[in-house]
This record gives C-alpha cells, structure tokens and sequence, in this order.
C-alpha cells in the first residue's frame, strides 16, 4: 500500500477546507469562518479563510491565489458561496462565474436569506456544477454562525475542570490545580476561540478570573469577558442578567462558559448548551463542590441520549472530552 | 511486513501466561492463580493454568500437555514454580527438574516463605537455566495473592457507576438506570472475578441489592456477599465492623466494592483501594448523590500522583476507566 497516495473524495477537500475555515475563527464575526480551496488536477491551487472583520471572503482570497489556473477548476467551500454584492466589495457567486471553474462543491447552504440557494442558483445559470453536498464537518466548522441564524444566538460551550468524582474545588473552595498544566494551556485556545467568556456573578467575586488568553503570541486573543448577574456589570465587563439574554451579545457566535457551578446550571437547565467540553484529572476529591447545580431533572430517563462523545485526547494525565449536544434537526 | 510472524519475545510469552492465568480467578483461592506456557521450537506444546481450589498447579498441567516434548523446552510461568512438597502434590520444580527443560523463566519471585528464591535455585541445581523476570503483567495477574501476602489483605476494587458529573444517583434515590445494558453486565462479568463482593449497611437496607451474576451459564459464580456495618450482618452475608477489617476475610484474594458513597469513602480514606472500575454514562445529573463521601481531603496536592489510568473502552455509550493506585515499591 505504502507509496500508492489516494485521490481525495470530494468529502475529503470539504474536510480540509472546514480545517482551513478554523483559521478565520473567532476574528472573522460577525461573518462566518468559511474555508476554500481551489483543486485543479488534485493539486491545491488556491486557499482562502475569512478575513477579521468578515472580509475579504475565503472565496476571493482563493481565487485569487489560484489566479488563470481556477479556470476549469474544482472549488471547495464550507458555506454556499454569497449572492449579494456589498460595498465592502462583489458577491463571491459573481467572482466564481468569472473565475470560471468547472464544478462548485459547498459544504452548507447559507441560512442567510440574501444567499439562501441563490449563490448555487447563480453558478449554474452560469453553467457551473455546482451543487451543496451535506457535510457535517463543514456544518461543525459553521456552528457558531448556524446557531445565530437558526435560533437568535451564539453557540454556547460550556468547559467543566473537574476530578474522577465530578468535584471542581474542595469544599473550601480551594480548586488551584486539578488540572495541569497542559490542560490549562488547553483551556486558553479555546478561549482564542470564542468571541466572548462568560463566568457567574459568584465566580468573579470570589475569583477576580482574568479570564485573558495567555499563550505567547495571542495574548491579544483575549475575548469580551461577560458576567452572570442579576446585579450591575463589574468594571471590564458585560453582564447578562439571566442565560436566555445571550442573543443580544452583539457580534457574538461562540460564547464559552467556564462556570460556576451555578452559572453552568444555569444554561443547562434551559437547554441552552450545545457543547461540553470536559477536562478530568485523574484525581479523587471526596466532599467538596460539584461541577454542575440544579438542572431540574427530575427522572434519569430524561438525561440520556442528549450528549454524543465528539473528541477525546489526552493531555497529560488529564484526559480532554467533548460532547456535542444531540438535538432534533 | 505482511507474512512474517515476528518470533516472540520472552516477555510476549509470560504475557501470554499472564492472560492464560485469568482463568483460574478467583476459583484457585485461596492459592494464586497462575499460567504456564511450555514452549517447543515457537511452538506452544503445553498449557495450563491453576484449577479450582488451587491444584494441580499450572505447570503440572501444562508439563502433563507437553508429555516428551518438554524435553529441552522454554517453559514461562507466571509465578516462580513451588518449591514444597504437599500432601496434595508434588513440588512444581521436582517436576520440571524430571520433565527437563532447557530454560525457565518466571514472571514473579514467590513470596511464600516455603519457595521465595528456592524454587529458582533448584532448577539451577539441576543445571536448567532458570531466572525470574521482571514482569509487570505477571504481578497484575497476581494482584490479590502479591497483596495477600504483603499487606495481609484482599486486593480491593471500588467500583463507581456515575454520570458525566460525577452523580450516582438523583436526589430521590433514583439510580436506575445510569449505565447501560453493556456496562451492566461487564460488572457482572467483574463479580465473576472476585472472590467477595462488598456494600455498604445504608446500600443493603435501600437497595436489597442481589449482588450476584446474571449472566448466561456462570450463574454458580456469584461470589461471597459482605456488608460493611456497625450492626449485625445481614441473612445470607458476612458483616465486617470497618474497611481495615478486610485481612480476617477467609480467602479472599480479591474484594469487589460496589458502593454507595458512605462505603467508598471509608475505604479510599484509609488508602485501601487498589483500583478504580469506573463506569461512566453521558448523561448530566445535576444536583443528586455524590459517589463518594468525605475522603478527608486537606489539598489537593495530595490528591495527585495516587492514580494512573490502566485501561479505557467504550461500553456501548458508557465509558469504563481502570485507574491503579500507585504505591511506592
Ligand atoms: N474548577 C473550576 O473549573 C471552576 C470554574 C469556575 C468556578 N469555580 C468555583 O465555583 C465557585 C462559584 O460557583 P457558584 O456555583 O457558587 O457560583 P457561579 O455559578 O459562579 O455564580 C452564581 C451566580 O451567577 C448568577 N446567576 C446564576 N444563575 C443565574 C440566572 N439564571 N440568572 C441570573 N443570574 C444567575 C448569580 O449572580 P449574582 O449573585 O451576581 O446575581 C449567581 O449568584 C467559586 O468557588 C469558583 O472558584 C471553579
Ligand atoms: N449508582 C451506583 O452505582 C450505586 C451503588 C451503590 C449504592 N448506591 C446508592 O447509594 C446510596 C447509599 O449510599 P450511602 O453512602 O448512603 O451508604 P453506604 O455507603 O451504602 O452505607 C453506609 C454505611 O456503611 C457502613 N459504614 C460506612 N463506613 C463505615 C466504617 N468506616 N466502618 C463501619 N461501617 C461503615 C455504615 O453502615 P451501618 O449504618 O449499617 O453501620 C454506614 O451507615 C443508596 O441510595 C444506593 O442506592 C448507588
């Protein structure tokens, strides 16, 4: 087998593309990250990912890249390629025409009622293949921005650091360390990630977080810190006064919430989680305080078959979970 | 690399015996439960592994199995071969001194007064090249005999079935069922390896567990059932009055504790769990009972660096983790 490389499916380029589209997250908002690639005689020709700010589009980037050679070409793209012209520069759907590639694979058709099917319409009236291929990854790369359009507000993550036993700190409180220190490394990507932090009223009085990016380089990453409180917002901070006000966060689609217990009951009980991601120690704690509150859940039946395992590495002796709430599409 | 069978190593072999020598646990008690291999030209020529009541012995069996061909042989053996006579038997290294093979390795020094060393310095007697390795999976194998025989106490396994949170149950009670169908009968497969099974006094008054083995065709191997209580034991159980009680158990080489809270945190308080069987569903819980009490706890710097993950595998959608307590040698 060794020395035979594969042709990649077309389902392997959307991948590789939502792995491009990565890059433009978070600093691509309010615009969605989306990812292109421009393939022509299975050679990557051109690349793009979304520029801070929202433009330029991964699509022109791309393009332009890929220069005469995307004629004939086949173009990846995690979103259905835009429709609308804007002042801020063309629609990508007219750039694509112009480009003339043979075929256009997009990963997720744009929920955007400007686009909405009209971007693939284009291309075809043009004499483009162009089709949208169902593709979850591309959907994963897209959440933050789906989330926004479907129900009016960001993507929410919620990170728990806790032992084998489901405790976060002693029952003094003391919670300095569980995790090591690459688990905590860990944790500031993720923060890099996200458009904005949220901690419980409780948590920021007790802790004073700086809930900052500390990772050399990006350290600039650091994201909008939001506070749950039914009180005033500290100084430096937004605050939200109950979870289901999360969709007015301006130009926010990634929101990552680091707890407390409370904070973190909090969304969940109304649902308004749709991703765990959970670092375990491998240590036991015995009493002390538990990494969730209160959810309401009053028979077990109820719990099972919202959480689907997503990921899980190791990071030291800490073991990295993550599991993707399992909604009804 | 397709086609050649990489010729095994030495410790392959004593590990094939430590696996081999499973099937003799926990039915060998009170004698350790051990795999012999007799091993002609790579050829496996000879097997065995302890019978019930603990003889004959593995090599007994496996010499028996090799007839002639043990003749200039290898033979791996977990556990250094007897060195004393029995009204039951005859030694193991008589035995292999007529049976004459070339070499034999051990996994493991036996700590029985009667052979430590002797059985070794027999075979070298007899001009065959005998030596024990250092094998850590013919210690495991050998967990509850090794820790009989230095600690004067059974092996003990703390069992925790729990949501991602740490819960084993809701507030109510209610703790059927957290796991599913292939967790729960990988706990019986567990019973089925341990010599007694024990919960604690608040367990068996709520519960009336049955703490037996349902599954098809090894329903006679439920084992021994204790229960941990101040008061007096039970119908049909041993009580003991506290974990440090456990060394006065007949018998057991292995103890299987299955909870609740209370019980768990009796044990770990006093550093008497060996290992961790955890079964963990995907499912959040919220506010609802702990899996284990107070373990008196002061930092948690001291929590750390006790336990190291042994093995991790998906049961259907429940994880199962073995974590093992590390001692100094
Ligand atoms: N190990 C870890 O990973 C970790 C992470 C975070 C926190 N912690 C620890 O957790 C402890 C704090 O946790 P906690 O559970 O006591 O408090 P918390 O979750 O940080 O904060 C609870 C507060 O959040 C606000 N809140 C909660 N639900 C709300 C709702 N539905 N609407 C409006 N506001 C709401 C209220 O704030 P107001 O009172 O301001 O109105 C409430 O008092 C601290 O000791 C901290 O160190 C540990
Ligand atoms: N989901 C699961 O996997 C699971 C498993 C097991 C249990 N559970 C649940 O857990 C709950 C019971 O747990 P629990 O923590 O309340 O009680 P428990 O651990 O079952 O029993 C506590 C009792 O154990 C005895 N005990 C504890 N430490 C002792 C010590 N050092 N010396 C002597 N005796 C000691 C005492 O018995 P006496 O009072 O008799 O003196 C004590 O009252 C039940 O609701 C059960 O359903 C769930």
């Amino acid at each position: 087998m060794a020395g035979a490389t594969p042709i990649p499916a077309d389902a392997d380029w959307l991948a590789a593309a939502a792995r491009l589209a990565t890059r433009a997250r978070p600093l691509s908002r309010p615009n969605p990250g989306v990812g292109a690639l421009v393939i022509k005689d299975d050679i990557v020709v051109g690349r793009g990912w979304t520029m801070p700010g929202g433009r330029p589009h991964a699509e022109a980037i791309a393009l332009a890249q890929a220069g005469e050679a995307a004629r004939g070409a086949d173009i990846f793209v995690t979103l259905e390629p835009c429709a609308h012209r804007s002042t801020r520069g063309p629609a990508c759907a007219d750039l694509l025409v112009e480009a003339g590639p043979a075929r256009v694979i997009a990963g997720c058709e744009d929920p955007d009622p400007r686009t909405a099917g009209q971007g693939i319409a284009r291309l075809r009236a043009a004499g483009i293949d162009a089709r949208i291929a169902d593709h979850p990854p591309s959907w994963a790369s897209l959440a933050g921005y789906l989330t926004r359009a479907r129900d009016g507000r960001p993507h929410v993550t919620l990170k728990l650091a806790m032992s084998l036993d489901g405790r976060i700190a002693l029952p003094d409180g003391q919670s300095r360390w569980i995790t090591g220190e690459i688990a905590r490394a860990h944790v500031h990507s993720r923060r890099a990630l996200s458009d904005a932090i949220l901690v419980g009223g409780k948590t920021w009085r007790a802790d004073a977080p700086a809930l900052d990016v500390r990772l050399p380089g990006i350290e600039d990453r650091s994201p909008q810190r939001i506070v749950l409180t039914r009180g005033p917002a500290p100084q430096g901070t937004l605050a939200i006064a109950s979870p289901d006000r999360i969709g007015t966060l301006a130009d926010v689609l990634y929101l990552y919430v680091e707890g407390g217990a409370g904070a973190a009951a909090s969304f969940l009980a109304v649902d308004l989680v749709d991703r765990l991601e959970i670092y375990r120690a491998p240590i036991l704690i015995g009493d002390g305080l538990p990494a969730i509150g209160d959810i309401g859940l009053g028979n077990l039946s109820a719990a099972h078959e919202r959480w689907g395992l997503a990921e899980r590495r190791q990071l030291g002796s800490d073991t990295f979970e993550a599991y993707e709430r399992q909604r009804e599409e």
